[in-house]
């Protein structure tokens, strides 16, 4: 690549990701409860009204700081086979939530989160939408090409699909492995897939 | 009745009962991490020991009295229509999930859980654990009358159906109403429902 200095709009995307970076090594240190804007921008070196225009609260900092690696990580695959694309982006997910960096500061905003409904609201607006929004996509595509049935619900199947787990890896002492991930998406096929199979798509 | 005193085994019931009914008070008048031993002997007029010889924890007692008051309102009904059952079922128990006594400490409960394994665990074996084996015994009996596939998996179905709407519940702002159980039952229907429908059991 040539030798040119970068753009502005690029210098601008390393600063935030920089920004986001250190929100999420911070917050896995002191926890969602002890994290504030000024901690932020005191490690980041920038001035709290700089996170300030951008961001309303540290939740919403926080929620950007989630979806940033999130959506860095978690793309789903177009192969052609529904199932298989899923069944990948989920066992990279589960991994992704119970590791660092998400995993830990994941759990402690859920948490926090049940006493703080802007923090939920906050959850469900700047991340969940989007992981969410990905899962739909990929499922549409599976009815376009006639993979699945074009009677199935696509907000709730999403919603199925992306929260199923849930239940498992915050109320229960059982693990999110790929014997739960096949078990969920044995029953989305089940209740979704196209039968007979369509005929091959090339 | 003719009047007669109670037995003992009636008496110990009552006062097991009102142990646990002044535990749930407690609970939400103080919240998860306010209550303790001490504070519920000293409201249900017992000694700390009564209560230390049946329960080894706070987290164990409470999970007993949100187990009582849940399974007093909650029994799944067999009308020989599983759809119609469940669906009865679920309705009363989202309402139950939304309003006090257990609304609120059960969602403390969940929360306080993301950072207490112990407590997760005793929610796990004491509470859902029974919540659970009332929906895996009407969906077996679902199988056995033919309304069910043979060869769905009970205890990943049971965990889908008592789980699926919890991540609306604690991650969203979304509600948990008649229409995303109505979506729930029906993935749940289209996925292991026979087809077609067995003949009338009568």
């Amino acid at each position: 690549m040539p030798n040119t200095p970068p753009s502005p709009r690029r210098r601008g995307t390393a600063r935030t990701d920089a920004l986001l970076q250190v929100t999420l090594e911070l917050a896995a240190e002191v926890g969602y409860a002890g994290l504030s804007i000024e901690a932020i921008a005191r490690r980041a070196e920038v001035g709290k009204h700089t996170i300030y225009r951008r961001w309303p609260s540290k939740a919403a900092l926080l929620m950007d700081a989630l979806h940033r690696v999130w959506t860095t990580d978690l793309d789903h695959r177009d192969t052609g086979d529904v199932h298989h694309d899923l069944r990948e982006q989920f066992v990279r997910s589960a991994a992704a939530l119970s590791e660092p960096p998400i995993g830990p500061v994941y759990r402690a905003v859920i948490a926090e989160a049940q006493s703080d409904p802007a923090l939920r609201a906050a959850l469900d607006e700047r991340f969940l939408h989007t992981v969410e929004q990905r899962t739909l996509d990929r499922i549409a595509l599976g009815q376009r090409t006639g993979e699945l049935r074009a009677d199935m619900d696509l907000t709730f199947a999403t919603e199925i699909l992306c929260g199923g787990l849930y239940y498992r890896h915050l109320l229960t002492t059982r693990p999110v492995d790929e014997t739960a991930i096949d078990n969920l998406l044995d029953m989305f096929m089940r209740a979704y897939a196209t039968d007979p199979p369509p005929p091959d798509r090339g």
